[in-house]
């Protein structure tokens, strides 16, 4: 077919034991059950893994999301790496949904680890021959990788999402805010894509503990329905802090969004505790039963994912997914 | 003397053609005069480098500063790397005063370069063994070098020459506005410093017209005195925007601030021609005498670098200098 | 100092958080405190890193044994090892008392890892210059890494104690067992020192279960003193099998000799109830006091590796340490 | 089809800025059109390129000569190689027609550069997989990449015009002379292919003005036809000094022939001043009509690059081309 | 065809000068006749390789056992790699029957080198892709290679030829005994798989004469069936002196089994003179007319090879040619 | 001392099996014993090396020239390197005197290898961090190397022993004559060193036999005394046409001067019978007394290569001895 380049075998899809139904789900979209293999841990912490079926030749994809136990799944990832590499794969793709260390991205003070870039060097060192994640916390880490690969945006998912919610025809109108500075201009492009304004939420430390700060809100936030956004959640505690102040400040209906739920106790706690009316995020992260609120909307990024895998395994384009 | 670790000879500097005032002004504050050397151009343009002295075991700063004829300025550097590792040197850092291709940084759409790791790679291929540069475009590039290197910030040097002004005693106050949403983090940090509030301007474009856009002041700057900041100004395209809009919305006296004077035309006569109080910048880039206004205030990078380099040199902090 | 080669600055020891104790023992040896460190795990279980003293130009030394939580530890040096790089250290060795997943040394059955040496590309990716370790479970994984670096045994200190036991003129003998026969020729070597003979465990399984194994002991165990030897103990099933099979043979007193203590559960457990007259170990992985048995002795290993730093510091001879 | 091996793709074919027109023949040639980009120069002279077609998967093959503005157009290849790496081709292949700095191609005196294996380097790290050009300066600058590859001659080419013109048969007979001893070997064969014999012009040094030198006539030229032999002309000044000391000599006729058309300035007006018969070419650098003299033939290179891009395509044999 | 995965061309199969016959057999396996090659010794002793047809995008296997003259046969096989990657090949595997250097696997005493390191580095600079090779030394060789690879076990070949004679229903049974302690596990593998118990011989060195030395059985062997087992003999001393302790401890019949038949001298002498029933080994490495004797059974091992090459073009599990 | 730049500890200097004498000489011009190491070749042919002092941080030299048997002692060069790396030395610099393969610098045909670039890679890896050879075949060579060396020339060496016999003041005069095309350039250089005029021989094949070949005298020798060179001499051949030739065509006394003397038989036969007044070469290439003739003058290059590393060692110039 002209215009589609298959140089390898077919699709193996493994999964780490990070995200299984993620995983599951990815197959289903693509039609490729999970090939089968085994991850042991001996008594001395020691994994062990073993590939059920042959690769040989095949175009493999490694899905595994890089949460919880964090040190632990990226090492279970780079067992797997060296397990598909040395059982002589065509072609080896690491699937990360959700990347770890992307806050350690640059030297922002003397003697302090790169470990964004740490991790990439580790990824490709093992025997990834591309990579495939969803919204760094930096676009910039991309460069960290040597090897080819794909970040994808869950943007369209989300905006289209709230786009059907219709907000800025809310009465006081709606804006984007926010969480934090640095995604000021993340935060910007997704309310262009909901043609609403933006302001932001400022933190700075008052007087010399280092937990005491004072949280200024920037741009007009009165009598309006709030889309707080950010990349991902851990504790909550920048949420809560930014939900207070809109409060205080006159803010109407408050919806948070987010890709990367994290939810770090005490997350879940304080995020149970606010009056959001929704919460809307993602399952890049497994979000088991007992952390879901009620107000929580958890979007699927299985067929986004699924997707891009079939165009990389197809050699069509990625970009024009996104009406590039 | 415990503490000290010098393991290479001794200090040589050499300039590429980009950056020689700089240069001597670095050798005099480290009272090393600049290493001799012949870069010639031959008639077919293909360049010819040559080193007057020996550099075998020593320690050796090549300064170029990556700016116009930018792509030329870069391979002269790439070649000097080349000659100085094949002159057998004990050790070669890669001085960069201004670091190119730094707004190409990640992919941000299908099928784009990541230039600015690119460049990373071309130089630590080229023989670099170290770098060192000043205020980059996103921290996150100290993380496409694998080789070690130090990213010094001219951030006290801008904002303790604005503490001397003392802004915030002026009736009405001040405010450090950003010119652009990426710079937001960056710009607040000034802020803090200064003790001063922060606002931003953000460009949205209008219709189908690219070049068409609105911009909107976000926080407050009617009355108050303006230190307008941003990491460099190519065509002044932006700065002539924001003190538009801030002239309109009511704002006093404009500063601007920004480290890496490019000033690609028109910036010169858009600059002349607008209503600003004071320009303050730095050498990291030359500024020639007929790009000089009267109210620019140039400072100089070559104590900072100097102090880097002879602590480099002689193995001690360079954190130390910022008080960490 | 003729034949003494010191090309960097001084000595600067880190621990990582798997074995502070034995790195303060190194250090007072060396009469070089230990270097002040930040490591912080963020809720998120990011780990972060600080160096809180200069590193530059200097002789770095991080010592950070492998052992539980494993996966933990491993990311902790690899993160580590990218902060002295990227703070300019002159060198930097990677000091492993106890080095993990050296069982994974090879492909035994199609698919499997070689984690090993894995591992070892990790930390000269991370930024090893030199590697440091005790008792590799295979001498071949010296072979794993192309940086270079010294395996340094422990053959010596074990051996020596036995010999004040003075066991070969305990009635009937005595005699050097192994546990498994991989373990054959370095028993054989250690029973050489002793002026020994050797016999050895072998292991069978039965039937179908998995489980279900039989022992024999090849050669003369009746009446004599038994030396069991190997070089880690994990959950002491080993052990505790080849101390059954040994007491129906009709052997005597038995001793336990191995190097690395991992004693994951039951082990110790297991160790309690045995008939051992004493466990001789070291201290390369660390033994809480809850698991100190009283016929328990821990040799330290501290001595040995700090005089092997110094050596490697110094460029002085580590080989003569063992009379080559 | 047995004996042929497509591993890729499509062929798709990208030109630098550098020879948009051979480029197209080439595309012609293959029947392949060339794929569409963007390559814009921002104000600050900062390059970006953008793919405005898929490449995933696919066999690509950039087409660019490296001549005026040299750094510039080899920066822009760069650039070219890491954007297509990134955009996930399945190979890439750098064409080269020209390949620059090919005689910077060994340290013939103290501390300069070989740039030559520098670009090779730089192309390797920017992304190309393989590697294709004519005529290198020197064949070995083959070895100066790592990357298999293939250097093409124009020989043939050459020597099949000159055949056809059957000047052996001319009164006097002809003769082979090369413009540099460094060409003596590669001129040899040209005359073996054309039946001829062979000359050498010699240059020295003059006293102490180092411009100053006397030519030397070594071998039999008087009263022959002459085919002045040399791989490129840059400004002619050697091309000059020959066809001087060859009419001094009694030459007959005169004809150059030499592969790479640089033609830096003062080159096209030495060349119309001269009494040259015909000047014979090609157009591996691009010749704009305002430097083709009357008396120039420039032979096409298409053909040949377009054929050898089918058989790397195809996986078919390049050696049969010149019948070995 | 779905489960295979054919990335590139026909293969290809090459052999060195070490062992031609076996490269026949291989090729007559797979219906492939070798390819044709020139390898030509300059009187400088320099070596020139030239293939005669073109191997562009193919699957090349170039065939190699490393044995006498060793170095020059390593020699042999790095130039030939490089040969055909700069053919460009479309993949290459180094097959090499017999991997030499495999008893310098580790650093026994300082100074020494790693050979088996070296060479496998040497391999894949040199151009290697894959490797494939058979009973290694240590097992742990193949994590000497970065590149993935295949090593195959003639354990199958070997035993199944033994299970045939039906050794354990022989009077007073049989048993298998290693001539060295290091090969103890395997020679235990073997006994398990003829469902035979398994004894050792050991060497000790006695007093100060280097070559002295004692030798004890450990196990039992009086009146048994011997297969004495080893992974290669070179000049048979080991095996002589087992056959002699094994006669007077009163064994029966004595089979000699091992895979790898170097047979320097006087190897063949001292096993002609040996009373020995039966000598099983395979033509791993060639065994010249003169070197077998009657009691030589050689097994071959090209079946094996040859359906492992195919299984790697093909891209269907090698791993199931074991039953795994 | 200000200039220098000594980073490494003393130096120590090994010699491969090739040419013990000339690292004799060495050690002595720099009063340096050579340090002890043993080479080992086991029955089996592997090579076995060991220290016998420790490098730990010195500045190692491994001299070895790549003569015959030539692949051996490139082998035995490797696996010293390795050694020497493995056992911690602080810099290793491999030292060739003759540098094999040179002749295989460029695919001049289609797949055949480019040896003398695979060699440079070969000893990087194993561990060179800087080479130093003389006279390569070509000077492109250098560049085959990533790492940094010195190539030195024995040109002044050779041409001052000329210059001392005064041979321009000969009746008839002097000419110097090249052997072969290829060293046109490099004999031009010595003639205009002695101020003499060149000639060149040039060879061409007739008819279908491939040995047959028919020799020409471009320029004047009748009656001149002759210099004759070239870049080594291997079985003598071309020297032999050369002097026919030149006798033929009336030349006076012939001296031959190379500096690489392989002289591989029949050379030794065929110079002795050969009217030669005075073979000129060096001991590059260790020349035992049965080949050395009564009239061949070998000039030491310990001296040379002694002065050299002494520089490298003190961080000196190396360029200065050639007066650049």
């Amino acid at each position: 077919m002209p215009g589609t380049a298959r140089s390898f075998g077919d699709i193996r899809i493994f999964t780490g034991s990070a995200c299984p139904d993620l995983s599951e789900e990815i197959g289903r979209y693509l039609n490729v059950p999970l090939s089968p293999r085994e991850i042991i841990q001996f008594p001395n912490e020691n994994l062990f893994v073993r590939l059920l079926t042959s690769v040989r030749g095949q175009d493999v994809f490694l899905i595994q999301t890089l949460t919880t136990p964090v040190n632990y799944h990226i090492m279970e990832l780079l067992i797997l790496l060296d397990t598909v590499k040395r059982a002589n794969a065509g072609r080896v793709t690491a699937v990360m949904p959700y990347y770890a260390y992307g806050r350690s991205d640059k030297k922002d003070q003397p003697r302090v680890p790169i470990t964004a870039r740490l991790l990439a060097n580790l990824i490709s060192t093992a025997g990834a021959g591309r990579f495939l994640t969803l919204d760094l916390h930096a676009g910039q880490i991309q460069g960290f990788f040597d090897i080819p690969g794909d970040e994808v945006s869950t943007f369209h998912l989300l905006s289209d999402y709230f786009l059907m919610k219709d907000l800025h025809s809310q009465p006081g109108g709606a804006v984007v805010v926010t969480v934090d500075l640095g995604y000021a201009k993340k935060g910007r492009n997704f309310a262009v894509a909901l043609g609403l304004p933006i302001a932001f939420i400022e933190k700075r430390r008052t007087g010399n503990d280092a937990k005491a700060q004072s949280l200024t809100v920037i741009g007009e936030v009165e009598g309006k329905t709030i889309i707080l956004v950010d990349d991902e959640v851990d504790t909550a505690g920048s949420i809560k802090g930014a939900v207070d102040i809109l409060r205080v400040s006159g803010a109407g209906d408050i919806y948070v969004c987010f890709t990367h739920a994290i939810l770090s106790p005490p997350a879940v706690d304080r995020l149970r505790s606010l009056p959001i009316k929704e919460i809307v995020t993602t399952n890049s992260v497994p979000i088991p039963p007992e952390r879901r609120l009620p107000n929580m909307t958890v979007l699927s990024v299985a067929p986004l994912l699924g997707e891009v895998i079939s165009r990389i395994h197809n050699g069509t384009s990625v970009g024009q997914m996104f009406n590039e």
